[in-house]
């Protein structure tokens, strides 16, 4: 008979619930692969709100009291899968609190307070483990950490939000506007009555955080990533970076560098044939460049029940097996005390993009590549359209890298030149090498 | 002063080299990330064929004899990096005994003489890990045993080798055929001056074979796994495929089917909107599908001193912080006894591509469909070319899947009708559900 250990549940959602569900179900899988088995003995539960019926337990004690778990001693380590900061950090803090360790999904709470949480853990001699908050089932937090520990890290680009791509995936396939994108991935599911946190980019910048202060062993404050989302962009912005060999991606990027840190969440012109590029739907995609792996990728489902459980269990095993314990005593991320040098947008060196509406006159094209050339942006591509029944052409432009400072110069001055009639609209490029 | 742990390097080639470089030079990461810093204590090597000079080894004892490591105490684990199967098994042999954990970077060792190498580790109470014998860099071991602990593994598409992926590359790349493109990468340094293991697919398989023994838990004999290779792909075919909406990779497939495993290495027709299909050069891709975590892209370098140092070090830091002794004594696949059931090449379901050279004249078009009909091929894409001046046409067609039996004996009973001029070019195609 193998040996059975008991854990609990917090949180019978979504995620939870797939928990609760791959362990009743699948028993025999790890019994097999880890010489024991890890069996859901208390699951507490809003009853108010969860969707499950009691007979889905699986035979678990279901309450609506975290005690259940805090007070059980036979309980080890718990399962967190509860969404938001405010009730959620406060049955976290219980678990580490009662001596439990903790296996969360819940990104913002490891983004915003992620010091005083495994300060806490630390403390209460527990680990605390987050492989499922970032890019659900893609074992990104392990690769990272372990499988990539002979590596600096150089460079990291990832599409981290399966809604905004998904949007973004619509707006291009289906040649819709932001608007009615947003409304299909409602109707299908895939973004929430109230998408804020997604589509604005917030919830990248805060998988970003947890991701760079893995890579870079250093305190990421959320506010230190400049954030913008999608909501700005256009059916036509997605046309045009077609016309220029691109898509656009609501991508994360860290990048080290020799003055610090540059760091931004941002919609992004992927060239084509960077395989980023290739990660449609509400997949994830992750790019990181190790200073001896090299260029490396990972794919796979970011969200949703099963992927996300995946990932939870995964975790579950690693600190059941007590291999967990070493990592959470050494790795120097758990402590990192450092905040480094945040490159500021205007030292950020990258490729951009800029779409410029014009009066159809002779001269305004020269005045407008006068002006790029003066700030030192150098035209990797350039694409003029027919004039509309306006008398207005569009003109785009896609630079190679330069300092944002140089390049929105050069774009406040053109728009103050007059050679513009509207305000150009202006988006980042990734570098193919990222 | 953080703590020290001495380790052993047996063989100072390519990948042993990058080792002692890494060890030598970025000390100040390890104590960092783990809390022990791996110290090189020792090197054994062929002094006659070395490339390496003694002031490179940082200080380190370098001998010709493996009791270098075998007999000092102080060196608990040894990171063995030598290639082959006769005198690179007697040293893995030896460490073993020896009492030391090895890391190896050695597939073909641990794809033919796993069963006895891990029961001699188990026996001895020692770990024998292997991250760096598949993809290079890429942490897919540790993902498949660890990361996706949670899942039942559906399939698994990989493109294991980066001389082959080279060589196809350059086919497609520069409309040359397969000597050519060889030639470019022996020049390159991408393939050896005697590239037999790697172009007719036996290394692949080695990957394969060591890639399924973990996601299945199961003895995979390297023998069990049909093998082609990629020596008879033309350049005619690389075109075909394009026009297909395709594109040629050295495939290795691992599908759990109810009847049992379906396993094989050959040419195969990727579709162009796959991910797979998007490595390319000498990189490494992997693809696979867990029943929780949904489908999961790897890319990254498959060689290399640095990315496959990289996954070397990665085990050597699981040994060394005591985390891979549990995996090692429990993971059921280390144990593996069942070989499972195979399912023979007639029993494949895939879909297909043929193509046929026929005689310009009526009916033959008819005549191949009907015999393909007639044996359960429902065809996908069909694509006719012109005749050329001996009045000689070229037919090309996709089928749906179907099985490996009913489409030989379909092409079989077409070549033997007299309707094509020429023996038929046949290659598998990957589903894109793959």
């Amino acid at each position: 008979m193998v040996e059975q250990k008991a854990i609990g549940v917090v949180g019978w959602g979504v995620v939870g619930g797939g928990v609760v569900d791959i362990l009743r179900d699948d028993g025999a899988l790890f019994a097999e692969r880890c010489g024991f088995q890890p069996v859901v003995k208390a699951i507490v539960t809003d009853p108010a709100t969860t969707r499950r019926r009691p007979e889905e337990a699986g035979g678990a004690l279901v309450s609506a009291r975290i005690e259940a778990i805090t007070q059980d001693p036979a309980i080890t380590t718990a399962v967190h899968a509860v969404g938001g900061t405010t009730v959620a950090k406060e049955l976290l803090v219980a678990l580490l609190r009662s001596g439990k360790h903790v296996v969360t999904s819940n990104k913002a709470l490891i983004a915003l307070h992620g010091d005083e949480l495994f300060a806490l853990a630390a403390q209460h001699g527990v680990g605390l483990a987050f492989e499922a908050a970032v890019a659900g089932g893609i074992p990104i937090i392990g690769a990272l950490r372990d499988g990539l520990v002979a590596n600096r890290i150089e460079s990291l680009h990832a599409i981290l939000n399966g809604t905004c791509n998904f949007i973004l995936t619509k707006m291009e396939q289906d040649g819709i506007g932001y608007r009615a994108a947003l409304t299909d991935a409602q109707q299908l599911g895939y973004a929430e009555a109230d998408p804020t946190l997604d589509v604005d980019g917030t919830d990248t910048a805060h998988k970003l955080s947890i991701l760079s202060r893995i890579a870079f062993a250093a305190r990421i404050p959320v506010s230190s990533i400049r954030t913008e989302g999608i909501q700005r962009i256009s059916a036509r912005d997605i046309a045009s970076a077609k016309a220029m060999g691109c898509r656009i991606k609501l991508l994360a990027v860290a990048r080290r560098r020799s003055a610090g840190l540059e760091l931004r969440v941002a919609p992004t012109l992927v060239p084509l044939d960077h395989p980023l590029a290739a990660v449609m739907q509400n997949y994830n995609g992750i790019a990181i460049r190790g200073n001896n792996a090299g260029p490396q990728l990972f794919v796979g489902q970011g969200a949703g029940a099963l992927p996300t459980a995946s990932a939870v269990i995964a975790d579950l095993v690693d600190v059941l097996s007590g291999r967990y314990q070493s990592t959470a005593d050494h790795y120097q991320f758990f402590k990192a005390q450092q905040t480094p040098a945040f490159i500021p947008e205007t030292e950020e060196m990258t490729g951009s993009y800029a779409r410029f509406v014009v009066a159809d006159k002779s001269g305004v094209l020269a005045g407008i590549t006068h002006i790029l050339s003066r700030h030192g942006a150098s035209i990797l591509s350039i694409h003029q359209g027919a004039a509309n029944d306006q008398q207005q052409a569009t003109v785009e432009i896609v630079t190679h890298p330069l300092s944002g400072g140089a390049f929105l110069a050069a774009i406040a001055e053109i728009d103050q030149s007059g050679l513009t009639v509207q305000p150009t609209t202006c988006l980042r490029k990734m570098d193919n090498a990222g």
